[in-house]
């Protein structure tokens, strides 16, 4: 039993897709999150940039005395994951492995659609990732930038989302598919539309819920769990707007965000 | 006369709006433009940092022995342009001022519309332009993160672009504004679309084309303006990704690209 807090860090606001499938799968534990929102986002920067980065929100998390580390962001999880866990005893979880993994378990036609910002989509990370479960996965990629600003906006339900959805996905359903992974965290917002639109024989991986899944394993694996059942808290930073992080964020997590501060994170 | 071509620069594609309007109103002239698309956007990046970039790139375009030079970006402009002018002897137009000086000729009702980025809206800087010139007028300022996606896309003529412009501006026009500003790069491309959702009784204001009048006034009332009647030259750098921007860039020019140089921005 261990009370201490998971540590959760992305880019910006989109990880908290991840946070909310933490809250769901493993109720017992606390979070804090931070999102550099001042120098989101991470995907346009280079590797080393990234990996920099990673180090700082990570020894910010440290300092809030986390037993376990998520990286909620695909950009930082490609560009950094290998570095950081050298580096650190802690255990971190990333977000593009337990997704490749799921898709791999989910495709029959070993064929699986991958959608993403233009960042991740040119990074090739979910690509090496499924290649090394296994390699006569062939994949089609698509990157959807208005998706990003659709959901920042909470308009992830207007006919708006749905003529965009379908401007994006309809391409992709004739390409012999059988799965379609959510390679950005923001998408997860927009399953039901997505997945209206791919049809009942395309199935969608939701990377933010495989890595809550594969958190839990870890934690469990190593006896770190928190097994209290008083109520769990959650504590949120940024590196700038505040304001914006809540109002958004709320419509990520579907509830109130009592408190966002903001921290100086260069300082890292 | 003078026959050297003219700088632009911008932190990504969005100021070849600028340069479409200076091939329309000063046709003589040659352009080098160079787009920071490694480093894009500017307006999430602090004044020092905008400052510090807006030093390079126009280090990077005297070499290319430009006579002149237009800040082709609002954050560039906001941020830098008292900075680089007491700095450089060669003239420097930026893009806030024209279209703030011409949105203050247009209105009658002294109640100005703004609509730009996120950065460009929470910078304050058309509504410090705008009080310098005249002090009595309101201003209204609603930010379309959508329009940039859009339009970048080069879906402007599509009903999500009609969706969106009707979603952004309906609230705008019962503010009894008489004018509405397109301080984003990226905007006079939605053009048609916006204008018909305002009504005739709003008048757009394009900071693009008033750059470009603004220059052409500069240029002649120094003397430096081109006379020649053999065809001008356009030079096209950037500092990242110059296969998209080529893509892209044409659908802003509606002329095509012959050929886009990447080159190390971080060297000047």
């Amino acid at each position: 039993m261990d009370s201490r807090p998971i540590g959760v860090f992305d880019s910006g606001i989109g990880g908290l897709t991840v946070v909310k499938e933490i809250m769901e799968q493993l109720p017992n534990e606390s979070i804090v999150y931070f999102g550099d929102t001042a120098r989101v986002p991470y995907g346009t920067k280079s590797k080393e940039t990234v990996t920099k980065y990673s180090f700082q929100c990570i020894n910010f998390l440290l300092e809030k005395k986390v037993k376990a580390i998520v990286v909620a962001c695909n950009t930082a999880s490609a560009a950094s994951l290998d570095a950081i866990k050298q580096s650190y005893d802690i255990p971190i979880v990333g977000v593009v492995e337990p997704g490749a993994i799921a898709a791999c378990e989910v495709t029959k036609l070993n064929k699986i659609g991958i959608i993403g910002t233009e960042g991740t989509v040119s990074s090739g990370a979910y690509e090496k990732e499924i290649n090394i479960i296994n390699n006569d996965v062939k994949m089609v990629l698509k990157a959807c930038p208005l998706f990003v600003p659709i959901v920042e906006e909470g308009w992830q339900d207007t006919e708006i989302a749905k003529l965009t959805a379908k401007e994006y996905l309809e391409g992709l359903k004739g390409n012999g598919i059988d799965a379609l992974v959510m390679a950005c965290t923001h998408y997860p917002l927009l399953e039901q539309t997505i997945g209206e639109i791919m049809g009942e024989d395309i199935q969608l991986v939701n990377p933010a819920f495989e890595t809550a899944k594969a958190l839990k394993t870890v934690l469990h694996e190593l006896n770190i769990h928190s097994k209290s059942s008083k109520s769990s808290s959650y504590e949120f930073y940024v590196s700038d707007n505040p304001v914006k992080f809540k109002k958004v964020g709320e419509n990520f997590l579907k509830k109130p965000i009592s408190h966002v501060q903001k921290i100086d994170i260069e300082k890292y």
